[in-house]
């Protein structure tokens, strides 16, 4: 199962808006099929491991995986959707036994798909390295069960947690391994997200630029509320290389929507509240709709605090260069309405490495209590 | 050595005007006497570990040391202050050889340790574990070459940099174990080093209160430019049991000074700038003056700043909870200056660990590039 789980990684930012699952087929202790899930969602992995074993056996139609045990990180899908269901697929290739990591969520499969397994004959295990599973997919869990997103907030900052110089430099506070982590961490994601002050002061690309991975550069987001975004930012004349949304306010002006529209751009309209900023849920929200299943949110302080105050922060990635800037400097995060202790946002450290003369750590949510 | 630098660094914060010093003496593969500089840096090393080494050997004044090999982490004295030289010790109980790891640059010594030796026809070894007897003992080295103290900030912050909300909540930020360690910090320094403001808003007693080490606890500062400490304060109401020193301006209210030297309040007028604040260079030139080696600097953000813009910071301990405030808490260093990143104080990752839920990040100072 871990290496099924290994294999389920690869599809990590390419699989929305489906999970990312891996499926390796295991006979007489040897591997005869090993899948994952491909960009776009499709093949699902089972199809794949199965094509492998067939290609194996010389290519006997359903022959192959034959009395065979596979293990699938994600109950199959039972649905006939643009594909017919993995569950039948398994039950067509004679499979011995299934062993599952956790169940779908999804409504369409929500345990048929174990069901559809037992009822063939098929010996079913499930809860094998669960925790993992969930949370490997914990985005597209999210999409399911909660309607929006995993939210990764990845912050590069000093020691004492500024981002710039008061005079706005801001290039570069961590070294070149924390930004080639940062990358990598960007071809893991479904979409990056930034504010529009960040979108106009750096006019940035948000891509991917690992070499090898340059095909991996997932939507950009720039939350916009009164769609100040120029034409001519890259982000913009881009858009039809690498898709580009603005989530914006619902009166955005006509004329600029069209203006961004013919670039290729995406101008999606949300609720604002009183002050005219936008709704973080509602982005949030919004992106889910569309199938976004991970965010990885890259600045400024204004968006990172919105999303915190409203508890939406699933996750931190946080660079941190071993210098100081002082008082004066940007913060990393914006005040988000905390006065007491008690109300701040709490995290669980999941790692700390070192990357180069940097720290890379990385955080996980502790619920409020009300939700436990 | 390794033995020998254990022992020594179970002096640090006690031993000040005089450096830390261990000693083991070996014969046939035996230990036959170990000894550190004890409270108010007397006995010397070399003199506990040579009296132990007699009493083994049934009290023959001279005896037990005969042949053996001292390994010391400091060069052995050569003068007569209110010990004879320890070389001397050394010469008179004819050890055969002794190792030591680095040299003593007090210009009392200099050298002379080591050629009364040789002169003795003892065999002389030098630069064992040189480098982290330099780091041991960099707080009387700098006091000795630099005429200022070893400069530690300590630092308790969210993974943001902040110490406090808007409304100054500020305890506590990091969990017990993360507190315990400060308290153990606290028991390896000279002197703690508080700012008027934080003086005045927590009212603290600076003391090292864990249990065994509550007699452990250093000399507490006070950085207070017009002498606004009440006689009420702990500071200055528990300054008869542990010392209180108050570094203030050269012109501070004698009836205020009278009050608190009735006390027993050390206070210490040193040089201002043009806007009335301590010269942070002349602060800690007083302090070496009175024989502080080790300083650690406990806040507030003021006084960090005004450390860090003067390069005065050597070291950092940075305790780190996994929570965010946002940026209308207060932060954990004031501005001091830095406009252009290439001008951010600049330190290297020496240690991280994990004290409970929060971090425990150690940090050197990288020199500046003028004084490599």
């Amino acid at each position: 199962m871990r290496a099924a789980l290994s294999l389920a990684a690869r599809g990590l930012g390419r699989t929305w808006p489906n999970p990312a699952v891996g499926c390796v087929l295991v006979r007489g202790g040897a591997v005869i099929g090993r899948g994952w899930t491909q960009p776009g969602g499709r093949p699902h992995a089972e199809t794949e491991a199965l094509a492998r074993a067939r290609s194996l056996s010389g290519g006997i139609e359903g022959g192959g995986a034959e009395g065979a045990t596979a293990y699938v990180t994600l109950e199959p899908c039972n649905h006939y959707g643009k594909t017919p269901p993995c569950a039948l697929a398994l039950v067509e290739a004679k499979v011995a036994r299934v062993v599952v990591a956790c169940q779908d969520p999804d409504p369409r499969v929500a345990g048929g798909g174990l069901t559809r397994l037992r009822d063939a004959g098929i010996e079913v295990t499930t809860g094998v390295c669960e925790a993992e599973a969930l949370a490997l997919n914990e985005g597209f869990f999210n999409r399911i069960t909660l309607g929006r997103p995993l939210v990764t907030l990845k912050v590069a900052s000093t020691l004492d947690g500024r981002i710039a110089t008061a005079t706005g430099e801001s290039q570069w506070i961590t070294g070149p391994t924390a930004r080639a982590w940062g990358h990598r961490l960007r071809a893991s994601h479904d979409a990056i997200l930034v504010g529009i002050g960040t979108a106009l002061a750096d006019d940035p690309e948000l891509t991917c630029r690992l070499p090898g991975l340059e095909d991996r550069s997932p939507v950009r987001v720039v939350v916009d509320s009164s769609l100040r975004l120029p034409p001519t930012a890259k982000l913009a004349t881009g858009a039809g290389r690498i898709p580009s949304w603005i989530v914006t306010g619902p009166s955005a002006d006509p004329a600029r929507t069209q203006a961004l529209t013919a670039l290729g751009v995406e101008v999606i309209p949300v609720a604002t509240d009183a002050d005219g900023r936008i709704d973080p849920a509602a982005a949030m929200t919004a992106l889910a709709a569309r199938g976004i299943t991970r965010v990885l949110v890259e600045g400024g302080a204004s968006i990172a605090g919105a999303l915190l105050g409203a508890g939406l922060v699933d996750r931190l990635e946080w660079f941190r260069a071993a210098s100081l800037i002082g008082g004066d400097g940007l913060p990393a995060v914006a005040g988000f309405g905390v006065e007491a202790l008690a109300a701040m946002a709490r995290f669980e450290r999941a790692a700390v490495r070192g990357a180069g003369a940097d720290l890379a750590e990385s955080y996980r949510r502790i619920p409020a209590k009300a939700s436990v």
